[in-house]
């Protein structure tokens, strides 16, 4: 399909690819916002192929990062709205679809703080894995309800995304203890909740989260810590629904032996996974910004917003 | 008190002070060495005036490193088994007693290796944390006896001891991955056997090993896989059978955070504990070089080993 | 806001308040009433003061006793139903929908007992804690069913409330053995069924009921027998799905300690929580009126019922 | 009642009861086509009287295997879309329900092959219990998407349906192990997935399948083993929404002991129980054709195909 | 046999029957002494004839509590040692015994609660059940060593000998916190060490103590909290080792009900059982004067202490 | 070594090789009675020459059945006691020493029965797996206490040797239920104590038993079911204290599948495994004749059996 999509839909998508766009809210925004240049930006003379411009635009966005869940989600959302036979029906409702989607975006982080915040009391100390925006939101949320709290904050190998959050904490004035994540069961009796993100959740209840999240979640269990895991709800993989397992990217090796020091040691594979996949048993809630669910029930609100297929409507039919 | 040790043994605990010796077996054979020449070399002119000087050279040795558990356990031994009412008499059992210690220092890394590896098959898996020598013994002997074995090795943070075991493996042609510390819930399917060593081992049973080694334990139980400590006996912790814990070293913040980015991170807290405490269900054997027991029943040995008693048979009497 | 509310609502709050009326169903009925009594007595001449008078109703009723759950979600139940632009339209659909909720909180007992029976086989021996009319509505059902049952019976400090159900259940012919509340475990192992009440139900699927009802799930999943909540659908709490947590009443420290005995015993503190949190992992089904579900499920319920919100559609807008 | 059913409705329930038609999909199939019949040939002159022939044919159906749950949900959905005030108006309606629940059927198990599918990996070792077609529809479509596998196939004492596994597997070229039922916990170790069909399916998440499943489920959980049910929809069983439960069949002796063998035990009980029930927290996920859920939501998908009701619409009015 | 047994002795048995000597190590002095008197008083002329009367002291002393543990063990101790072939022999011998058994007793409960104060850390939170001098040895100990200790008592009932426990520690000025005994698991989250006493300990390493222990342990187990039992050795019951199980003494069920209620509820049975059984895999380690074991290990202990056998030297040889 | 054995223990020997001489009992009663024949039958002129002849004897009996560990266990212990400087001493020694080990082993099953039979109640139902002498040996002798049992009898496939117990019990009047393995957990709610016997009992607490003990035993835990073992002192295995994993045996694959039936079936592989490895944290006791103990204990009675050791004192030296 050589259909042309908008210049700035295909400068977003090359952002998008360079990972100068990243995170997943702020890809969902960027993906939002170029449907709706194109939207606007076409000059299709009939409804078909509006729609064909539509579905090339969603390509190319999607084969930026096909792994990165928001993004199928962002199509979804803006695709099972567009509705209409005319071009300027269709343009419409791709724009009021792509705006609704980004004023939602927009609160997300803020409702799902607040609730996720109501979990906590004050005085708690929690335990932190990794740098996830929604923990974060979650923190602030409660310290913004007056309650004093307390972290320990694990450092997060290979790449210590814990320092980063570590240091936003410190912004708070909340008093921080950094361990290494090998500490993290020793440290576990002096904790009042696990507080994780997500990369992405599954319908069988199952998170997908930085790698290490697993088995400090069975740790917590085995201590008696309740663990909590915030994700928007751009975050649940529609494709798990049809029983697709999240494929759990392999990163470089170099995030984990210094090259420097890789001679040294031999002729040995390191291998990086960059997730893992905590079953639902170990976790004691999703928090998102339509809820908190049992990890057993997310499947329900997945159906709400989803439907029950995995088709992908914002493929072009064939 | 002011009595005079050899220069010798005076020589060795400064070695040991300053770690110089190091490592537990290293260590005791050296503190037995010294007992020898502190007898050989007594020039006591009564049994009274040997036995003072015997205990001023044992206090001076145990005060170098009062935590390491196989520095008592070797003055244990030869105050055990001095015995005599003359200066010869005494002089010859000590001489005696430190050299049957060493004799048996000597074998009893091959003999634990020997039975650590009669638990492995041909074609295992082993995942290993830290770096043990003990471990590597029966890894080692394994080899030896035939079986072909690979290895998850573990980096353990925060100072990669984990690169000199797949360095060690990989000499022995061991096929090794280097995995981060969390990830090793994802790889223990994989797994047939977790190995780790100890700092020492209580009479409850529980295993005083690397941080980290607690939470592997717990997720090897929960993934099905059994999990043996590799330990001598000089690892057996006497002080424990009267309910002593065992004090867990805190180690220095620069081994997790490089100091050049602890500013950037701001006013934290950063601890490092040593090690941590396993408890005995969550391990499947202990291994030592007189045979391998459930960690249940570890006391046993330690009563036939130590007596009931936890007094310290090389401090001077009052 | 000083806006009168008919008097016989303020009786009925009173009552409320005194504690004259109580238990979760009869809360519900009375405050029904109490709104239909406002809506029928309303002299209001617009629509937008009945409604101000509606809401000062319900203000009044609610302030009683804000943590009784069964209270604000008898409100909800009203207001969302309250509509019309006319103050007749307005009084009809309020007197209509208290009526609506009067007649299925009348079933809502018998319907969840006939349904709690049905998990009940003849010759089952059930245990019970503290007093619960949902609970014994199963078991009456069960006998209506025909079939035979056994009772244990604990007693419920402090305030014995199983001597309530004990009474009851032999006016039923039902063998009761009555013990103390550490027995639980011991008799365990002649139990089928173990059946308990609950105050509310959050939407992480915990229960909150009578303090030691979570020890007694923990001993039953221990022992093998399943646990069971009986609860109509009052006492499902719309806060919880937006993260807050129940809080939990403290009692008077005089129910646990005579006065008499209190001096004593010399300066320490009683406390005297009225109830604890079980973790849904740990019961095996909600029964309620709309059927069964497994406590991770309930959330689908409460939105069903009560959307996503935890807005209070009964609190006057500012 | 004595209303005459159509001759091949009869013809049909006999082939039933005789169980010359069996299967729970096949059952489901034949009941639609008599109902389909019953409705095509019904002379009836008022919609009353159609309707009572209708349940009259429903009757003659259910009775023939009443606790086979694939019947009456056939049943149910007929007549929950039979709908019409004349004669063809319902007669049409019946043949269209029945037509669409055919279609609906014949593709069910392909569906669910798909998505169980889908959680499978190439190389994967699966276990298997008892024979399901729905369990190797799965093996079937992830064979069709290019995985290898292999099997572990337990033999399933009384019947060793299992043989019939084996062969069907052995035809698809995947490697075949087979064993005792007593095996399954040593071979659990290199088995990657354990597949169990459900003879039906319970509102609590219960699992009701062939006797020994519940077993498998528990060592396989203590193993680190996923669980996985296929089951079509066909075998959620609506009447445990209400509490009941699953009445577990008693068959034959003479599967267990060979009568010949018989007399020489003596006087002895043999129970044969065909199945037995696995609480959802032994099961990692439950495949259906509509998508896979954890077994706790599987009451979810209950509401949207029954509502919450337990009445038997196919039952003729008093 | 009417052999007459010497006043003292007689009075001695009667006090320990009518109760006013009572508590496992005021019964095991009195029934020394009473040896002792014996012995000393003895008039006989042979060595069988010593032997007798000794016998028919034991007896006497025996059959006023069978089930009291320490009594036994007293007789146990006295009898194995005494040894000789003259009258003489025979009452030096037994006057040493009973001596040596009774200044051991005096130093075990110190001895013990070093022990077990060592496994305590200043600032510990200990929850207790019942009134136990062994645990109280402990707190005491732990409290000598300078460690600052609070404490969450749980009242005990029926005879709410927590109130026993509250009152001394209040007198050592700990901070104490009273609950009932269901409020248990609620409160563990804020506790470091669960202590109980052992009304005997069995070879298999059951604890069985105060009824309520096992639930208790079941819950600190899930919660994470370490549980120590205190128990000096003669509580160890030697009959448990050739497989006797420990009756459970059912007492008065006025304890339990108030007699003034009992009519009021009905024709109930009350069960009141003592105490009840903790396996060992739900406790840490049992704390003796002679160090402490893991539970699944004391049965060496006791092997070392009776020998193998369950004999009872102080019954008469036939 | 071309030593010449006594003819009556080659024919001996020949018996156990071809299990005319089966069962571990009778085995080792008639390798002790070889020993004794050789001993007294040597016509040896040398002590050098009898102990030659005599290891010859054990070398030719320790080659029958080299996995059957009461038969090394026989040869050990009488090994052990020969000692003396001249033929007539070393006869009598080794005679004497056969003599002993024939006499204690007659007694042992007895007197393990009478350890086993105590931990039954009177009333108490019983689940066996396979056939074990040990176990019905305590089943014998609860009876012959008086108590009432009833049980609950697997058929262990793939030999059905539950027929066998199921018929030695009736004879017994014990009520027997026969059920298929795999229904084991639905019927353990009715039993009380699951008792097995061993094929042999390894140091680290493992009970190698009978295919199909593990998953029973994982199954009994859950449903908090105790579990014991039966087995004398001679299935204790010495090679196990160094490690050694006891070699499980592959059985004929027609046990399984009838050769009738394998074509049908296919190109498949048919394993049948005669024995797996229960952990020792699934057992509760393992009864002996020398006194029950909890698993992890059990490696204190081999060394005081065995000593450290695992040599072979029955070879000859080189």
């Amino acid at each position: 399909m050589d259909t042309e999509v908008a210049p700035a839909v295909a400068d977003i998508a090359a952002e998008i690819a360079a990972m100068d766009i990243r995170g997943a809210a702020t890809i969902a925004d960027a993906a939002a916002e170029a449907l709706a240049i194109q939207a606007k930006e076409s000059d299709a003379e009939t409804a078909a192929a509006f729609r064909t411009e539509m579905h090339a635009a969603a390509g190319v966005l999607y084969d930026t990062r096909p792994t990165a869940v928001s993004l199928p989600n962002t199509l979804r959302f803006v695709f099972q709205s567009m509705d209409g036979t005319t071009v300027e029906g269709l343009r419409q409702s791709a724009v009021d679809a792509a705006e609704r989607f980004q004023t939602q975006l927009d609160r997300a982080q803020d409702d799902l703080g607040e609730i996720g915040a109501n979990r906590l009391r004050d005085g708690d100390t929690v335990m932190t894995h990794c740098h996830s925006t929604d923990v974060l939101a979650c923190v602030e949320a409660a310290l913004d309800q007056g309650k004093d709290l307390s972290a320990v904050v694990k450092e997060t190998r290979p790449r210590n995304q814990g320092h980063i959050t570590a240091e936003q904490l410190r912004e708070w004035d909340v008093p921080v203890t950094l361990i290494v994540d090998s500490a993290a069961r020793r440290y576990l009796d002096d904790v009042d909740h696990v507080l994780v993100g997500a990369d992405s959740i599954a319908a069988d209840g199952s998170v997908i989260n930085k790698i290490g999240t697993s088995g400090l979640a069975v740790s917590a269990r085995e201590r008696g810590v309740p663990i909590m895991t915030a994700a928007q709800t751009i975050k649940l993989h529609p494709g798990t629904m049809t029983g697709h397992t999240v494929e759990i990217e392999m990163r470089d090796e170099a995030e984990v032996v210094d090259p420097g020091d890789r001679d040294e040691i031999g002729d040995i594979t390191v291998e990086n996974p960059a997730f893992d996949v905590t079953p639902p048993r170990h976790v004691d809630a999703i928090v998102t910004e339509r809820g908190q669910f049992p990890p057993e029930s997310i499947v329900t609100l997945m159906r709400e917003l989803f439907g029950e297929t995995s088709e992908r409507p914002w493929e072009a039919p064939v």
